[in-house]
């Protein structure tokens, strides 16, 4: 079967995240698995390079998946968008290599943590920005944020209870930019894979660290104590977007020669 | 009574435009009505800068309204918008002079209208740009848009049917700004004023134009012959934004002290 590539942008406030649930929550997952099954007839499994919790939004989400037979990727990516509720959209469709797996295969994610000091939140703003307190200082989170580059063990940052136990909480972060413009701040965090929870749990102590409520040397407690009573709260959901995924080798095959 | 005055910002894609009407249809003016009715606990006359259109948003509008008795500013906007609807905030609340009016005072309006060249909007944006061809010149766009600026009879952009008859239909733009940034395109008026309809109407033109469907010219062809066969369908009204208003005496009595 032929299978395909696409990019994914999607609002997540109004999806219980990522993946299918046994209890039919509304979900991106399936609301894609179901358009593309209308499409071809038949059911469609669709598979996404992270796994995105409630809330949680993205700009360059990406997925594979098989048709039965072979497309025109523009007409499927069309075709596709038809079908799809408003606040989810197949940005790019691309015919893939048979083994391109969006998950596995992926080697570098980036997110970006959005807050406004801003007294009010304009509505337009509001859905993808967490408020935070005017005094929040960008210059302690950045020294804060360069503390979290590199290669360390994360599992304090991580939520716990899912997953196997054998799984490695080993991760690499290349790079962490904050980013101010007026009285908004974003982190950037670039690394080649994040734990459950993790990119929020660093957020609401970059948070703190940056109020002035904890130093920047917590960081390097947290990571080297591991001790989670020193943890702050996740920081909302709806701050954080997926903002991209890289592959190793991202040409795909040329249009129409699926396989 | 004391007088405010308050910057709105709101997402138009939920209202029935601005103005309250006979219907209880859901409008900008009467959410903030009912929110400072419910904080003053008496009926509370919003006025608005302008009357923006079913489905067109604002940045910047400005109002005034007044209060029974004076109150700190700043806690009669946290305490209205904890009232409001997520789509609409009061950005700020100043104290007023006592006859400032935010309709008539008003000396120039902004208004940005955006177009998105991209195969696929992403769904963030998409409530606030209009689809426009991908083949849409920027340039074309802009020697046709220098042709808006300066004192018209722009009668042939106006809805027609509302408003007096003897009503003058001459305004003068300042300045039309065509801004491009990779797929995106927009337009920002800067003018004394707008006849209703008047933006999305020249928008409709600058459209056609830009894509080239009519030449430039055809913007002096419609402001001298006025003949409104020549004119395109309107833009649609989720591209229009209300930026900004100026008035001239901008700076607002101090604090505590109205009327």
């Amino acid at each position: 079967m032929p299978r395909y590539r696409g990019t994914v942008a999607y609002v997540g406030t109004g999806f219980h995240g990522w993946q299918v649930q046994a209890n039919a929550a509304r979900t991106v997952q399936a609301a894609i698995e179901e358009a593309l099954a209308g499409l071809s007839g038949a059911p469609v499994r669709v598979e996404g390079a992270s796994r995105t919790d409630a809330g949680v939004h993205a700009d360059g989400q990406v997925i594979h998946f098989d048709l039965h037979e072979a497309r025109d990727p523009v007409a499927v990516r069309d075709a596709t968008n038809r079908r799809l509720p408003s606040d989810v959209r197949l940005l790019e469709v691309l015919v893939a290599e048979p083994r391109f797996h969006a998950r596995f295969d992926a080697r570098l994610k980036e997110y970006a943590y959005r807050w406004s000091r801003a007294p009010v939140v304009p509505p337009r703003e509001a859905p993808f920005v967490a408020p935070i307190s005017p005094r929040a200082d960008a210059d302690r989170m950045r020294e804060a944020a360069g503390r979290l580059a590199g290669t360390h063990d994360f599992a304090v940052f991580a939520v716990r209870g899912r997953g196997r136990a054998e799984e490695s909480t080993v991760r690499t972060i290349h790079s962490v930019w904050i980013v101010e413009n007026e009285n908004r701040l974003a982190a950037v965090f670039r690394g080649d894979g994040f734990l459950r929870g993790m990119v929020r749990s660093m957020c609401g102590v970059l948070a703190d660290i940056a109020r002035g409520r904890f130093p920047p040397e917590r960081i390097a407690e947290l990571l080297e104590a591991g001790d989670r009573r020193r943890l702050a709260v996740k920081a909302p959901a709806k701050g954080l977007t997926l903002s991209r995924v890289e592959y190793a080798t991202s040409a795909p095959g040329p249009a129409g020669s699926p396989g």
